[in-house]
């Protein structure tokens, strides 16, 4: 077996650990739960990420419910891209993975909350840990842009 | 003039204070800034409104452009109801008001955070502080329904 095709102390097949160490942790949701999300004319359901660690708000994606089965089966966070029109598990390029630690729906059913476990730099592709890194006004003095507090 | 058209020691025409007694502060957002906020096929953003307090998040909404500017013109958060097709000012009818302290813009401009001030019992319409009150897998042990840490 070619060096490149195992780490060290990993059995042939299986998936070596991130360097976080952190392990995902599958929900099992019954299908009543499941039932109870309401998906958009689209099949899509918007999903705010939060970081567990300190209530800062990532991103936000979409999921259709493959997605969400996924994302419940798998304990990472698997969205469906509009632009690109599939499925992408995110951090599975970037190395930036999220590690979920619950899945919550609210009082419609029509939006979902994934509190997540953030590995490596952030959630955002342009390298900022949240998406959300902008503030409106703030070059009229108000809250800073790239502020990297976790709330406001 | 008759005692229920004012609160005294409030001007006519002046509303009173609420009992929060907390105060808006418009945002002074720039046109380049509202240029960035790409708006959906239907007109609308998805908002996630977010506890200044402690992080939470309390519920998701939707926004045309009005209701942006109209929101960072008042302080307070507005929405564009999809079902009854209107605008809503949250809170204006529950006392449940959300007072604006800081609205951002995700990195691809498809996406609203808005931090607010919760007056009252919280975001939702069932009593529920936030609108995602219900984890899935609650019922195999996973993280309590009804949970209100704040996060998740």
């Amino acid at each position: 077996m070619s060096p490149d095709r195992a780490t060290p102390g990993t059995a042939p097949g299986e998936e070596p650990p991130p360097p976080s160490g952190r392990v995902a942790t599958p929900i099992a949701a019954s299908e009543d739960e499941l039932a109870l999300v309401s998906f958009g004319p689209d099949g899509l359901v918007p999903a705010v990420v939060q970081d567990a660690a300190d209530g800062a708000v990532l991103m936000l994606g979409y999921m259709d419910e493959e997605a969400v089965r996924r994302t419940l089966r798998t304990g990472r966070s698997w969205f469906w891209s509009r632009s690109r029109q599939e499925y992408w598990c995110k951090g599975e390029t970037s190395g930036d993975r999220q590690w979920v630690r619950a899945v919550r729906y609210d009082c419609d059913g029509d939006a979902l909350l994934v509190v997540v476990e953030q590995d490596g730099k952030g959630a955002c592709h342009t390298g900022e840990r949240s998406c959300f890194y902008r503030s409106f006004g703030a070059e009229y003095g108000g809250p800073a842009a790239r502020d990297d507090s976790a709330v406001g």
